[in-house]
């Protein structure tokens, strides 16, 4: 479905249900906020509904708009969600009965009666803005924050390789329209949990270095974690910071979700495509940040990850 | 002097030599490059005055640039220059003799014959951009990496409050013009050497937080930033990192300059004043960054600035 027939589509819609994937980030929760915000403007009934894993510092972006147990939707709609074993557990009902994704993940399954996708896009945020555009939907000051948190989380601020012209035009656009960006960008970019804290010292004192400095790669035990007081987004990113180390080409961190089970989350540069080799081991993700799940020991897991990676990087 | 009447100006002199403050940054090297290159595009003749502080990682901008050692400028230009002190040792023979000077500084002292001033801009480079434009200018790839590198690294990527809707339009423009901004934003914002790692590792496993976990204060020996390999520029800037963890209001960083000798950097939010704080030592600075030098032990200096800034913060 192109923009232009998803707008259509749901302007002849009513009693919208949006979900969020699991884990949500600032674009699954920014868009989500924004698209529910333009819906409303266009007079519509819409909701978003309540994400358990939601951390509190996205909580000014869904305030007013959590869906009352009492709501019963006409139409479900899905934002940044690539597959329906992203949406959270609290949402699983809804599988099978989606009218509607809106992604930019290329690995969509296409899992909804509809899809829109459009994997050239930093941030479904973007995709957010124009529908708005194509439904001449006038910003508001909400429906900017959201547009504005989905593209700076998904982009880094602007700072990683998927900026486009149009991230910055719509940023633009949005403080143009009266979005003061500096609380958002203290809260994401700039404000570390004590806890996060600790993670990244973990973090960099158990990185192991190999191929000639290319790979760094740590292993977060739960003991470890538990011991830190860690949540789910102080962990969150992390594989990204050893990227930064001069020389350092691709980083692999593994955290323990249960026993013998581990999430990993690879950050490359073009050397390394991170989704082809997150899906040596059943995962998948963007060509720079991929993800997989993993059984087994956790040295053994982030061993053979390791390997995998050392041999895209050439070191056999 | 308008923007307006700048472009009239140089437009009608040529030989141009364009000077850099010193320990240069993004800004006053972007720009001056910018200008030399939108020049150079006019059919005139312009070089960088080559800055003896200029760090390796600027070099990309100013290839091709500098001035051979037999140039006699017509018209010497000044960029993100406030006061002629502020002028690297080698440009002090033309303080007195500056035609123009472009500065984003409320506080330029008007030295030059001509000034044009514009608090209100992020980044010189803003005003060079709209000199490309009033001159008519076709913005190449060399001109847009400058005008990207100044505005980039005077909003820390987008992210400081100063960042205004024209920074984001100018960025976008800059990559509709072809500029990759990637490998700049690696540079500046995701590249650290193995040394700095090892710094901000130092940091953070030697930061003593006290009142209530407002204050974060580290010592860093000479003997300690020697085993490390540590130059000046891996050391910049670190008393902002502990502000960053959550609940800190004022940080300190005390670094070894010789014998008994120490430079404290104190960075703080409005519970403090950095610059009142210093001047007890007899330092200063601003708000909330100031600086100040100590003669002493380590950890007695350390203990003696902590302790007037739990004065500050309310903890006697």
């Amino acid at each position: 479905m192109t923009l232009n027939e998803a707008a259509a589509f749901l302007n002849a819609r009513n009693d919208f249900l949006i979900l969020t994937h699991k884990r949500p980030d600032g674009d699954t929760v920014g868009s989500g906020a924004a698209l529910c915000r333009l819906l409303r403007g266009l007079g519509k009934e819409a909701w978003l509904h309540p994400n358990e894993d939601l951390s509190p510092k996205y909580a000014f972006l869904s305030q007013g708009l959590l869906a009352p147990a009492s709501f019963y939707p006409q139409t479900v709609a899905a934002v940044d969600v690539a597959t329906e074993e992203l949406l959270p557990a609290s949402a699983q009902p809804y599988a099978g009965a989606i009218d509607l994704c809106i992604d930019h993940h290329g690995s969509n399954t296409g899992f909804a009666r509809q899809t829109v996708v459009d994997p050239s896009r930093s941030a479904v945020g973007e995709l957010i803005w124009e529908l708005g555009e194509e439904l001449h939907f006038s910003p508001t000051l909400a429906f900017c924050q959201g547009i504005y948190t989905a593209i700076a989380t998904d982009t880094g601020c602007f700072r990683y390789p998927n900026t486009t012209p149009r991230c910055h035009t719509i940023a633009a656009a949005c403080m143009e329209n009266g979005l003061d960006c500096g609380p958002i960008n203290k809260v994401f970019f700039e404000t570390k949990t004590r806890a996060r804290f600790q993670v990244e010292q973990y973090l960099f004192s158990h990185l192991q270095f190999s191929a000639g400095g290319k790979l760094a790669a740590a292993l977060f035990p739960q003991e470890a974690i538990e011991e830190m007081g860690a949540t789910a987004d102080d962990l969150d990113n992390l594989a990204s910071l050893p990227r930064q180390i001069e020389g350092v080409s691709c980083s692999i961190t593994l955290t323990q979700l249960g026993a013998e089970l581990f999430k990993a989350s690879v950050r490359s540069d073009e050397q390394v495509d991170a989704s082809a080799l997150c899906a040596q081991f059943g995962g998948g993700g963007h060509a720079r940040a991929a993800g997989c799940t993993l059984r087994g020991e956790g040295a053994d897991c982030l061993q053979r990850l390791a390997a995998a990676a050392q041999e895209a990087l050439g070191y056999v």
